[in-house]
């Protein structure tokens, strides 16, 4: 009778780092940055709690944080969001997903989602009863068939996820691919949960489809965004969602049973240092730098890949190399070559094996150099 | 279609606190302490962000402190949990509790719960399809009719859920409690969520009597407890959940699609912290100390009390003052008067008046005695 949920497994991510830690393994599985976060940052959070921002935040969030998110979709996207009833502070991006299912996901109502796809995703559909409806992205180049998408809506649909720029693939969302999803929900009242975490990280001068920027979609759309993954501390665990007033109203129901509020510490230092935008600007540089140094190093590895357009993973196709399924793969690469990464099968439609596993480059110039040297000799 | 959760209104705490700041009033409504939290403690997450606790707490906490915990398990209560697999570290109480509920609670289960009952157990429960059972308790003394909790116990109860020291009457349950819902429960296979997030805040010599202490209790419950509440730090958002394994398997199928993991810096603070238990032990002088305090300085005011037993609440009977319904009065207060507290009804089933309203006396000496001199003149 216990069971609510039997088939849920423990995440890959913590899959991979535990095993990752016991074979002493570099860990290129989990997306978090192995070097330091700004001292800036860090030293205004500090600040923040000896000036006593230590007791609950306003359930909507810190207000000079909201504010400081309202003015970055102005000055980013030149589209406004009320910072009072249209931005609710959330404990990451993951919680304000899991917030946005509950709030509007009810028994039998359908979600088409991309796969592969992010994992937090389907077990929150599944807790509410929903049923998750598959488009699966084809590797090398993950590109999505509207043609399929609009064969999958019914009048069950209740909301499309996206994703852009899209973890695991490292692939990115076209201004065709945006006006080809407004078209097609034109006229429907099916929701939008857009995961933009990802959204400073973008490569090769592309420009980021925030969903806020198509207005038919803006007007549907939950838009979820990340502190952790855009200023390198995805420990604080601060994200935050927008939307229209009536869907932010349906989600603050859930978010203030769910969590109530978020740590108020943390809040307080990154609305200081949001004061500064090129925080957030510098980012695209900092990666694409990064994504070059590896990919530039493993040139003449045996792993083929299509450089990464956004997102700070790269994915890379060993079918070369071997014909054991990818998380086989991975584990042996953990164990036997001591280097981590997260097989792309878990994240696909019915675990479809195309032999990649994802490798994240959100790390310092010599532990990359030290993943070139690993992958380089398999 | 878009309400999934047409009746939830914001919380009665965020209501409250915003009367009261547009007002400039004291808040005595919702429950932190306007008092500095330790510095010691403030210092100990500086180091931890300076030291590099930025990324990903593992899913189930930080490993130093689920094991601190565990350790005042076995000072205080002299029972083990097992850091592995029966603790997790949660961002605040109330994210456990909505993660519990979330986790076994279905479509048509019952879950018994004791009103007053604190606000977050509801929603959570009928977002997840079940059924409230309430049990009233009376005031002023707040005493459970177990034989009442015998009739309303049936084949669908799959949960009963506690709360000791109570918020928000104040009182606490006895051993003898304790002892009867362990009987009343041997031999079924329903849960208890035991909401001991004042366990540190008891008077008098009384002692709390924790499910934990009662071995057929332990085995079927989720013990909930706050960081927050015993190092007034609630805006930090860390607490934790204690389980047999079995339970704990459930919680964190849902926890680590929920949230993922907390806050790393303050669990890392929390953990060198917890090295010190006389921090905890020293709680309930200090707050016994304001509610003498405050109790002594309202005994000739018009309001009627019982001494709150537990908790840093204290509920005044104004049944000789005014015939105004509690919610009425409670904003008057707040609008003519300058102080806020919190009108008992909306925990009661079907709002029951019984001219009570809550008062958080987490406050400095100074804010008591202008609480004191408000109270008096009404
Ligand atoms: C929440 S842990 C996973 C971090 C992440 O975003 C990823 O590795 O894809
Ligand atoms: C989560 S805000 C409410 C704080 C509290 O525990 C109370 O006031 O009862």
């Amino acid at each position: 009778h216990l069971s609510k949920l039997p088939y849920m497994d423990t995440s890959i991510f913590t899959v991979m780092s535990s095993l990752a830690q016991k074979n002493q393994a570099l860990n290129l599985s989990q997306g978090f940055p192995n070097f330091k976060s700004d001292q800036k940052l860090i030293d205004l959070v500090t600040n923040a709690m000896n000036s006593d921002y230590n007791q609950y935040a306003p359930m909507a969030g810190n207000l000079e944080l909201r504010v400081a998110i309202a003015n970055k979709f102005e000055k980013l996207y030149s589209t406004s969001y009320n910072p009072d009833s249209e931005i609710t502070v959330t404990a990451g991006a993951t919680q304000a997903i899991f917030t946005i299912i509950s709030a509007v996901i009810k028994p039998d109502d359908e979600v088409i989602i991309f796969r592969p796809a992010y994992d937090c995703y389907e077990p929150a559909i599944a807790l509410n009863g929903g049923k998750v409806i598959s488009v699966q992205l084809e590797a090398p180049h993950y590109k999505v068939d509207w043609k399929e998408v609009k064969r999958k809506l019914s009048s069950k649909t209740k909301m499309v996820i996206i994703n852009t720029p899209h973890n695991p693939s490292g692939t990115v969302f076209s201004e065709q691919d945006m006006l080809k999803l407004q078209e097609l929900l034109a006229g429907t009242d099916i929701m939008v949960l857009s995961d933009e975490v990802y959204e400073h990280i973008i490569f090769d001068g592309e420009i980021h489809q925030s969903a806020c920027l198509f207005p038919d979609l803006k007007s549907r759309s939950f838009i979820v965004a990340s502190f952790g993954k855009t200023f390198h501390v995805t420990g604080w665990k601060v994200g935050y969602c927008c939307a229209p007033k009536d869907l932010m109203e349906e989600f603050r129901k859930v978010h203030q049973f769910n969590v109530f509020s978020v740590n108020h510490p943390m809040q307080k230092g990154l609305a200081d240092y949001l004061q500064e935008p090129s925080h957030y600007r510098e980012l695209s540089t900092l990666y694409q730098r990064k994504r070059d140094l590896f990919l530039s190093l493993i040139a003449d590895s045996r792993f083929k890949f299509t450089p990464a357009q956004g997102t700070y993973f790269q994915v890379l196709d060993f079918s070369d190399i071997t014909t054991e399924n990818d998380v086989d793969f991975a584990k042996r690469l953990t164990i036997d070559h001591k280097i981590a990464s997260v097989p792309l099968s878990v994240f696909n439609t019915d675990n479809l094996d195309n032999k990649v596993l994802r490798f994240c480059f959100a790390k310092t110039d010599d532990t990359l150099k030290q993943a070139a040297d690993i992958l380089n000799k398999i």
